[in-house]
This record gives structure tokens, C-alpha cells and sequence, in this order.
């Protein structure tokens, strides 16, 4: 892995990621559960739990980077526009830096409508090699 | 809420908490499924997904806050220890800024292990009034 290299899934919030969610961390906030609270509020519907993206970051570092002995050392994400029920992301990273001394790889990423490109969150992790 | 107040809540990662969040999101890398893997790299055993405590952020800011009428803007988090299975976690958030002309709050996190009060992971996040 070097700087500029890049990676990708697609992850979608179907119903049953959304229960799941749901049913085990218990956050029923009125956002996410009440489809009348959530247009009163402007949205178009209940917006989907934006931890849920936290869930497919934890796949996307565990399971389809090209090495699995790594942990978390860090993670930021900034939420851009709300993600509803069944819109599929795409997940985009690159390696911004390696830091080589303390066996870290810093990487920015975006999830992405995959309809249209727009960008739904951003951020950055941070790895460590282990 | 004003600057200064603060919140807190328990949190325990049970084997069904585990289990349930590698069912969902199927990360099943080998620090999180392998004893003898973890222990190889230092650690006491199977160290717990860092996402699980973004799970345990959802609830804490859904659920917990004095208002509902909340969406999360950002969220940042370090890893600072491991966590293992069945500790009992502290998290402690408290109010850093109110930003009243965007309706947003700052608020900075620490989660502790109950028993000596080692912070596991800190950060940040802000949410809006909606």
C-alpha cells in the first residue's frame, strides 16, 4: 500500500440493516422511527442512523483492505446530506499518508450516492499495522 | 443545555452486543474472531470493534440528551486502549460550544472503563437542532 492508492465497496441501508441496527443499540429516535416528525422537519423520510456508516467503515477496514493484521487507531466523519432507506453508497478511500516510524496508514474517505455521486459523508481513519 | 453540562450513560459489549454487530456487518477480522491471533499482537484476547461504541454514541445522543429534535453533524473518535468483552464502559460526554446562530452543539466524549476509570477512547461531536 503507498499514498494515492484507492479502494472501494458498495454498502446499501436496506430494512433489514436498519432493524438490526435498530434492535441493538436501541436508538429510536423520532428521526429515524417517525416518517410524519422527519417530513415536519424537512426531510423526505426517516433518515437513515448515521452510525450505521460507522458499521460499514468497520467492514470496509476489517475485511477489504489488502491486509487484515490492522486496528482503528482513528476515525472522523463529517455527516453532508441525509441517507435514506435503500440508497446505495459507494465507498471510496485513499491513502492519504503512511507514517512508516509508527507503522500507521492515514486514509481519507467518501461515501457517495452511487445513483449520482453526491457525497453523503466524508472523513478520515487513521490505521495502525499490527 | 449550556456550556459545562454534561451527560453520561453505561455501556457493556456482551457477547450479544458482539455478536450482533458481526452479524450485521460482517466484520469478521481476525482481532476481533481469533484469541489465539489477538494474543499473538500483544492484546489479552479478541479486542471489541471500535464501531460498537460509535452504536453506543447513536443511543447516547438519540436517546439520552435532554431533546430529540437532534441530527449529528460530525463525529470524531481515538481509539486510545482496547476494549474487551464484558467491561463496563463510562461514557461521559460534556458540553463544549453552543454555536446558536447554526443551532449546533459541541460536545467533547470520553468513554472509561467503570472499574479504574482508564479512558478506552475520546472525541468529539456535534449535532444539530433541527
Amino acid at each position: 500500500m503507498k499514498p494515492g492508492d484507492s479502494f472501494e465497496n458498495e454498502f446499501v441501508i436496506t430494512q433489514e440493516v436498519q432493524n438490526g441496527f435498530i434492535s441493538l443499540f436501541r436508538d429510536e429516535n423520532p428521526l429515524h422511527m417517525d416518517h410524519r416528525f422527519a417530513r415536519e422537519k424537512g426531510f423526505e423520510g426517516v433518515v437513515m442512523h448515521g452510525n450505521i456508516l460507522g458499521g460499514f467503515l468497520s467492514y470496509f477496514i476489517g475485511e477489504c483492505l489488502p491486509v487484515k493484521n490492522i486496528i482503528i487507531h482513528s476515525q472522523e466523519i463529517k455527516y453532508v446530506k441525509p441517507v435514506y432507506l435503500d440508497e446505495v453508497l459507494l465507498l471510496k478511500a485513499e491513502i492519504k499518508n503512511i507514517y512508516e516510524s509508527v507503522n500507521a496508514i492515514e486514509f481519507n474517505f467518501a461515501f457517495q450516492k452511487k445513483i449520482n455521486a453526491i457525497v453523503v459523508a466524508k472523513g478520515k481513519f487513521q490505521i495502525g499495522i499490527i
